[in-house]
């Protein structure tokens, strides 16, 4: 099944970055990146200078310069970690948003042509999702594919796509204990596949290589309380992907994974990372279940209100887990405040699914 | 996360042939088959003789026989038609089927190996799948993959395995409409992933390429009342896939799909196809729906059991789309009647799952 694409202007798209730590990155990246604009989220000491190379077109914010925008709401960015990045997200205009880690650099395919990631990633969110019934050759509107013998017509349409999850070679994404136990393992295999995460499906959204429509589901892509007097790290990325999967599913939005892949190339320290994680690898073991478990109400129609009222549920059931989720329910409400701040008359209404649907 | 698996010897595989049209078939297969028993059900003229090379360790049986040995109880068994296939789960006595097709030949990897499609199957029958939450690099036990960050630890061991579903080079499986529109659309694309399709999720299950475990799953992988007599084919592999998922979404068991890929050589003819699928494509419109709110209850342990709920829900729900269902869940309830007789004492209780599931 055919879907074309349409090439995407600078007007259309914001790459954040959580901070740049060589130059290196976006050198890299120059090619792929310099027609678009830059929004630089620095997570550490804001007295530091980050260098951007000549010819890119970016905003760069500070904590100081959060602090100054958001005044006491600034509690809800995340300090000291790149959990930070989603302030970029609400103070951006634009219809899409590709993130991206300083640590990632530019993949090859098999045929060793340099991969266009955000060029995938666009592609991605422009062709329709599948999440009502499994497409067993995976991406059916990719060129030379389609929907096999036995996919019901009525679901042929397939719904908007709201979050393109890519990939990483060399690297993989592990955990700590996972990293301990395989500090050699690399990620060598490119999988040349996208495919759509089946609704009630959760999954580990890693933020390293991501792009998601900010009209459809920006509100909810807000990256928690992690870092500076915090109890935990690295789940910042893991929160925002279950919140989104939850108000995508009631919204009756996609999420795809797989291409494009990035090169990922340095392993952070694992027994940094274990100390960061520590909590949250047992915590999510209650969390899982939490989301896989929530329902939203028919009256929520935006992503804002699913967004209100998973902060509630969060606060009902996740405050009994510790009070730190008390503190991470209060501060996504204050970041709907912030997103709606930045972005006044944005909120839309939807329609919920009512289709083949479970 | 590595998970060994062990070589399967002749007395734990059987291989089903649903017919033999042609000898390059199982020349073409002699490398990878002639360790193993075949079950070949003659699907349509008795009288013919079907030949069979030499070398092959073999039974065969056509209409003769199953009339013979199932009685009035053969009515259940489709004629003139592969879904007769089925037959031969039944007389088999061993732990693992392998089901394929007489037009699906031995594909290449893109190294250009031959692929071992028979020992995919096994790897992925024999490692554990992971049906309540997504990884995002595929198969976790796969050599040189894990679970990613993010993904909870109780989950990790995973759930055995019942199906495994393979793919196709060349023609794709698609409906007689696809068919039509898309004639020349060959499927070169090697996607080099096994994945679990998640609880609750349903998908258009093949049988030109497929492998189970029987002793988990044998008794849901009845292939329905098609062809002679009937109003429909090609939905012989579909239903039993809707039913068997449901089934294993049920008992706590996996479902994989992906590799192995076998290179599929002759498209069916659209036009025929469109007389056997018409009735189908308007059904599975309801079908559907039905199967993905359908639930059983806790007293069904057992497949059988779970097998003869399914067939009540179907005679209380479809049978008002239209009586061809009535039959059919008759039917089905005449299936498991001979799968007892021919497998006594051999239903086993399973205890439902009960862990981080929807």
């Amino acid at each position: 099944m055919s879907s074309s694409t349409t090439p995407i202007l600078k007007d259309e798209l914001d790459i954040v970055i959580p901070t740049i730590r060589n130059l290196d990155f976006l050198e890299q990246w120059r090619p792929f990146f310099q027609q678009y604009h830059l929004i630089i989220i620095q997570d550490g000491d804001p007295s530091k200078v980050i260098k951007v190379p000549e010819g890119f077109d970016y905003e760069l914010y500070n904590r100081n310069d959060i602090n100054r925008i958001l005044g006491t709401k600034a509690s809800c960015i995340s300090f000291k970690d790149s959990a930070c990045r989603c302030f970029g997200f609400a103070v951006s205009k634009k219809k899409y948003i590709f993130t991206i880690d300083d640590d990632c650099f530019v993949a090859k395919d098999p045929t060793g042509k340099e991969i266009d990631a955000l060029q995938q990633h666009i592609k991605n969110l422009q062709t329709p999702s599948t999440p009502f019934f499994f497409n067993t050759l995976y991406d059916p509107y990719r060129e030379g594919a389609d929907f096999v013998r036995g996919y019901p017509f009525s679901l042929r349409e397939g719904v908007q796509t709201a979050v393109s999850h890519g990939l990483w070679l060399n690297i993989p994404d592990y955990d700590a204990p996972t990293q301990l136990v395989k500090p050699l393992e690399r990620n060598t295999r490119y999988v040349d596949a996208v495919l759509t995460i089946p609704k009630g499906t959760l999954f580990p959204m890693c933020a390293m290589n991501l792009a998601f429509n900010r009209e459809l589901i920006g509100p909810a892509l807000y990256f928690g309380l992690m870092g500076d007097g915090q109890p935990i790290g690295r789940y910042d990325d893991m929160w925002a992907g279950w919140c989104m999967k939850v108000v995508s599913d009631h919204l009756g939005l996609g999420v795809k994974t797989g291409l494009p892949y990035i090169w990922h190339n340095k392993a952070s320290n694992p027994f940094v990372n274990l100390k960061k994680e520590y909590k949250g690898l047992y915590w999510q073991e209650e969390l899982i279940p939490f989301f896989q478990s929530v329902s939203l109400s028919k009256e929520s129609t935006t992503v804002q209100k699913c967004y209100i009222e998973l902060s509630k549920k969060v606060k009902a059931k996740l405050g009994l887990v510790d009070d730190y989720f008390n503190k991470l329910a209060d501060a996504m409400v204050t970041w709907i405040e912030v997103w709606d701040e930045l972005n006044p008359s944005e909120e839309k209404s939807v329609t919920l699914p009512n289709c083949l649907a479970k």
